[in-house]
């Protein structure tokens, strides 16, 4: 595995790989690799990509009140599931090598952005649209790959590449969960166990939507967000939004059909945690 | 010529001249050519470039009040002038091929977009990040060529590009007048041979500031504006802005040095003209 520090770097080892004929699969990480990385690491190797995973913990993607400074990491343990998983190279830029003294250019995607995670962390898509668009730029992959667990940034993300024209197919990925039925994330670790055991409510609220969507064919949103917030109360955590909607515009639906999702966000304790239940 | 009216016909002529090791040159134009288009041209060929042009009047970088509509268009004649100038490739989308129904994402470079031509022209720049990112992202070329005419507008492209990482190489090329002086562009046609007249003050006020500058070895800009503005002020025309600025923040500078221009923009009749002289 090759590891690159430098953008002049990564685009050499890429060059040469697509000079080999290989097609480039790219995984953008913040690092603290968990199961739901590797399993974006697979779908890119059964997909015979020559694999690129980025690690970079991007400071415009968080307001000045969140967890950029105590953010997990753990770049060693990272390299090792990195080998592991037989990813092929690696770019850990640091925060220097990513941005200027003097970064000017925003991106924002309209009105996708201002909803949901995006009122609660305002400018968090610009940082997240920026980051993308230099790793796209950067790494030049034909496909790239991200996870359903953070939907929001994925439709996003999608809606960015079609409208820039971006020679980037994005892979939407399943989420992944721990064995608990929790939403695999860095931002676990926050957890106490006590907090773990009352955030479960969460998987288990979002595993009974499904149940009621497909097995009892209830479809009225306003029924399932209903039970959704009786059975998230029934545990000591905080509901900051739980919308049915569209997975095109955000906007409320009345009724689950394709392409449409159910996306929560609690805090347990301090922690916040977003999770969600689609039908794409 | 290869003559391509769609993204994929584009992009696959393009794979296949890199495909043959050739380095992409590209030039963005609006059409209605004149030989400042054709330097632009002739720079990319003279740099061994497989040359692509695109001709797109880009919709979202006029403001409601502008001449969008009634801006010079003539294909036909475009066509014949790149192939007496041996291009290789012309991309010509509609707007639909361009534009989704719904475009949502925004580029802004903060700043720079704001100042002069920004200033009169609300979201100018705005439409052209957009639309010069949608043609590298086609495209994908090694190198794209920007005259110095629209000095405000190359040094935005110049900043998005290094901030966004985009893998091309910004070229600036001087600007290119026609034999009265005049800097050549598409919109000089609006012009009646009386405003003509008039607007010529421009470029005689800028070649007057640059021999003042080289000549008389006058740096103090409060100086060269004076004399300008009294220049410019013998004819019938209004200054819209005549400012000395740096030319990587657009700030106003007290003295003329390297990396610093005077730029100007009038309005002679109906017409807008911008003009500039710069030491780079």
């Amino acid at each position: 595995m090759e590891i690159a520090e430098k953008k002049e770097h990564i685009r050499k080892i890429v060059r040469r790989a697509r000079f080999e004929g290989k097609t480039i699969g790219f995984v953008p990480t913040m690092g603290y690799l968990h199961k739901g990385h590797v399993h974006l690491i697979e779908r890119s190797r059964e997909d015979g990509c020559f694999t690129v995973v980025s690690i970079f913990v991007n400071p415009l993607q968080f307001g000045p009140s969140e967890d950029f400074e105590r953010y997990p990491r753990n770049v060693e343990r990272d390299i090792e599931i990195l080998k592991e998983a037989s990813v092929d190279a690696v770019f850990i830029p640091s925060n220097e090598e990513m941005y200027h003294v003097q970064h000017l250019t925003e991106i924002n995607v309209l009105k996708l952005s201002e909803k949901l995670e995006g009122a609660i962390r305002p400018g968090h898509f610009k940082g997240v649209c920026i980051v993308v668009a230099k790793l796209f730029n950067i790494i030049q992959p034909d496909r790239a790959y991200f996870g359903w667990k953070d939907a929001q940034q994925l439709i996003i993300i999608k809606k960015m590449v079609a409208d820039l024209d971006f020679p980037v197919e994005i892979v939407p990925v399943p989420t992944v969960r721990d064995e608990d039925g929790l939403a695999s994330s860095s931002r676990n670790i926050y957890l106490s166990s006590e907090e773990r055991k009352k955030a479960l409510i969460l998987s288990k609220t979002l595993h009974k939507l499904k149940e009621m969507v497909e097995l009892d064919k209830i479809s009225d949103t306003k029924i399932l967000i209903a039970e959704a917030k009786k059975m998230i109360s029934s545990e000591n955590v905080v509901i900051q939004y739980i919308e049915a909607v569209s997975l095109e515009t955000f906007e409320p639906v009345s009724r689950i059909e394709k392409n449409t999702g159910i996306l929560v966000a609690i805090k347990a304790g301090d922690v916040r945690l977003i999770d969600n239940v689609i039908w794409d």
